[in-house]
């Protein structure tokens, strides 16, 4: 188990991290959802989701949720075994109906309908209804990009961040992620909040009392703040153009799959604030268009033009969207998943108290 | 003609601007262009989506740009009679070849292929392999959104913004509109530069010497500037995500058009240099989805939930996006497009150098 470390001078340091190794937390997450009624052929998909953020070091979207997943459950907001339904009207869009399964098994299913969709007629939507938290849209963009084809992903959600020009939680923070196959190099992948700080990363910083860099958030009154105490709301990414992108992808997510949440939300009907999100995957099938070699031999020479470029000063390299995420995998997959005692603590009291083997750290 | 303007204390004001009714400013830019070489059945289109420009308040994408237009005839870089080809290898997409025809040519054709494809298929794509300069992309995906779809467009070109973390041009300030229909509203019409300020904005503070807001531009050397006469590179929106929006819009509008910008440009080759651009729209039939009635509907409670937000202090009202556009366009259709009095004089020359009429001003 974890231990305080402290420095030879004395010094008090952050408590250790425990490292899990990812097989065994995947093993261990997906024995959690399997024991709190998840089918036993999706408890593995849904943890992969999960631990998939945390390799990319994106932990915000990781194992981290899995109380609050657990949660869903005994609010009867998420079904563990609810099972995803398509229907397709047209040959290249699908709409998959969530039914509140746990939201990577919608999303995993809106990524076979739109390789499907893209795979025939040369590109591929697949717009899902009434899922719950879908984890990290670049998991599901960049499956897209190992079938060799490019992919567009949105997510639309409960307002959580500031609109331009108003005060208040006005709209989601919904993330756009576009996954671009390569040869030489890894997938181009790019996966951005609309908010200038995703909140999950306000969210630790509140949580350690952290001060947050200016122009981040804001106060509930909408005062602009630094204070992790008073910062309550994030504010989007270049203003009216963040706030914009926002409210085109609730439109786009939700209004297409019959199930807005922007309205509902602010009428002050009780309902319209239950968890729930919408989200659509837009495949690009390459070899459409060109011979995929020709296309990921094209992104190749794009990046390395970029990484020659000159770095700015204190910079040291000049990277690529995706670049950080695949070496954080690769160290992580090495040297297994650091989780704070905290984290670790509350899934090993949830395993054992499921009856779920908890493995033993990697780093112990 | 214009003249100088002077308030009563003797103080010198900005040279009063012309207006032009929309359709005079239609009729000489249309003529301009047929005098050029542009087919007749094609001048009054290219022309519409410049005047739509001015209409919309955007003057950097309008009638100022006829001059260079005829310089990259002049150069042999885009070919004023060139027609633009189509190829359709699957259903839902098309490639659109323009052949470097004035660049409405291709993009209109691009809009009516995406639509086509949408019909059939739910969605339709269509890549703009070499076209020269667009227009503003909000011309054509509000096309998309007059036929009962929405609608996503992106232009790649030339770099001109700077990269996060390196130094210099770096990626182009590749715009990204996209259009919802919507119903007792107008349609709601997102079109940002992937730049803080847009470059065509620089370029009109630079030609004032007004001083530009921080955080906006940099030096050749890279460091930030507020001196108009200094900046030289406008910085991405948002700095890693603006940039990242940018590369991958060039390896989908460019890479999948197999004609890339950004790899050439760097190389130091000098055709690498040369004016270019690739596009594509992306028209979504929301009738395939549901009842198009019903998702209007939904769009329309949206922006009124919006709309109703508590407003920021200091701010009169909560736009959504599209709206000031649409004003600017009702004030311009009512008292003519307010055109500089330079733009006006080098518009009136032009035409007159080659025996096209010149309108009456609508305020003389």
């Amino acid at each position: 188990m974890p231990t305080e470390a402290a420095t030879a001078s004395g010094r008090q340091t952050r408590p250790a991290k425990v490292r899990v190794r990812a097989d065994d937390l995947r093993t261990l997450v997906s024995g959690i959802f399997a024991a709190r009624g998840v089918r036993q052929a999706d408890a593995g998909p849904v943890a992969d989701a999960l631990v998939w953020a945390n390799l990319r070091g994106i932990d915000s979207h990781g194992v981290s949720r899995v109380p609050r997943y657990l949660e869903l459950f005994d609010k009867g907001e998420s079904v563990p075994d609810a099972q995803p339904t398509v229907a397709r009207p047209r040959a290249a869009i699908a709409i998959v109906d969530a039914h509140t399964a746990p939201g990577p098994l919608a999303m995993n299913r809106a990524v076979a309908e739109a390789i499907s969709g893209a795979r025939e007629c040369g590109i591929g939507w697949a717009s899902v209804r009434g899922t719950v938290h879908t984890g990290a849209i670049g998991y599901y963009t960049s499956q897209v990009a190992d079938a060799g084809m490019a992919a567009v992903g949105v997510v639309a959600g409960l307002p959580t961040m500031a609109y331009a020009g108003a005060r208040g939680a006005a709209v989601a923070t919904s993330p756009l992620s576009v996954a671009v196959p390569a040869g030489r190099h890894e997938t181009v992948l790019l996966d951005m909040a609309t908010a200038v700080m995703a909140l999950g990363r306000i969210a630790q910083l509140k949580a350690t009392g952290t001060e947050l860099p200016p122009g981040v958030a804001v106060t509930k009154e909408g005062d602009p703040t630094t204070d992790p105490a008073l910062a309550a709301v994030p504010v989007p990414v270049g203003g009216p153009k963040g706030a914009g992108m926002s409210l085109v992808f609730e439109m786009l997510a939700s209004g297409l799959a019959a199930n807005p949440i922007v309205p509902g939300y602010h009428s002050g009907a009780s309902q319209g604030r239950r968890h729930r999100q919408n989200a659509f995957i837009l495949a690009v099938d390459v070899s459409a268009f060109l011979d995929l070699g020709e296309f990921t031999s094209t992104v190749d020479d794009t990046i390395e033009a970029i990484k020659a470029l000159p770095a700015a000063d204190g910079v040291a390299e000049v990277l690529v969207p995706g670049e950080r995420g695949h070496r954080s995998e690769l160290e992580r997959l090495a040297a297994g998943i650091p989780l704070g005692p905290k984290a670790w603590r509350e899934l090993t009291g949830i395993a054992s108290s499921l009856g779920v083997a908890v493995p033993a750290p990697a780093n112990v």
